[in-house]
């Protein structure tokens, strides 16, 4: 029946949620936990990246990407903090291992005995142009390592989380799934969606 | 007479050059190097910082400048490169600089031997929102070194050009002038504008 669109009685939307993706499997991953109730699409955007605040960032691509689809958008970012650092490289990470690798990262803690970190997602949810954004900080602490494991995704094999012998890099998936800061995140937007119970019309 | 205004014959521009910044000693700076003939005004735009290559990040800036002034603009940013960490912070230096301060900046490069750096100047002019921006590097190479002198400007502490043995904050303003990035950013701009020979009809 067509109410299977129908979470509740809250706001009401008219279309759905544009998540903001170029990657097929990252919207996979977030059908995979947010379920098939809430209608989701994907759509590659061409956005700026901002510098700032990791929330400030992410709010201000939610903004951008709502007045371009002209509807409701989830947007993902995702940063490493090292806490010697004061939380950078945080929203820059991407250059610095870019540029630097895994040892350059390494390097740029030598000076410090902390070597902690965590490591932050932020989803934000814009429910159109003219909505103040939402965000969902999920953040998971650990340390910078020396490099173990695969090393297909990113930083993965040099952050290993607080409580684990292993590396993201060489945990198995669905462990990994459980503690990531990406799924804690994506957890309080399923919260959101459970409590708010928008009304899909779509 | 009013060819006081006209430098050649050149494209014809109708309205002054805005140079997009909140501080007037940066204005008044651009005036004293470009001269008076070419009519500047200044404006201060919130503008979005973006991530990316210093040249990218500094067009991208011109762009939008122009699209919000309906006219031509000059726009200006800084970096400071370290060679170890392959021109990182880079764009970057002003979050670097917030929060973990010269310190923090010496301490990124604990673990090379290279403390090697330049400092970037980036200007870019776009004559209008529908013109590709034209971008002009002053690069002034050094070392990082642990801060001396006054404490009122930035990075300028830890920022020793090569072949002195001052750091940018311990020069005298005008010898600091005769060789910095910025000086030297300048210059290839009025380099510009006298070759160019832009008509100012305002």
């Amino acid at each position: 029946m067509a109410a299977a669109r129908i979470l509740g009685s809250g706001p009401v939307l008219s279309r759905p949620v544009t998540f903001v993706t170029g990657n097929a499997k990252k919207l996979e991953e977030v059908r995979a936990i947010l379920g098939q109730s809430i209608p989701f699409q994907s759509l590659k955007l061409d956005l700026p990246e901002l510098q700032g605040e990791p929330e400030d960032i992410s709010k201000e691509k939610a903004r951008l990407a709502a007045k371009q689809v002209n509807g409701p958008v989830l947007v993902e970012d995702t940063c490493l903090c090292f806490n010697s650092l004061k939380g950078l490289p945080g929203p820059y990470i991407k250059w610095f291992l870019q540029k630097i690798g895994h040892e350059g990262l390494n390097n740029m803690l030598l000076a410090y005995e902390d070597k902690s970190a965590y490591a932050l997602c932020v989803f934000s949810l814009a429910l159109g142009p003219n909505e103040e954004p939402l965000t969902f900080l999920g953040q998971t602490p650990g340390k910078i390592v020396l490099p173990r494991g695969p090393n297909d995704f990113g930083w993965d094999p040099i952050f290993q989380p607080e409580g684990y012998d292993q590396t993201y890099a060489e945990m198995p998936k669905e462990e990994k799934n459980k503690i990531s800061h990406r799924s804690r995140a994506l957890a309080l937007v399923k919260d959101h969606f459970a409590e708010t119970g928008y009304v899909f019309k779509t």
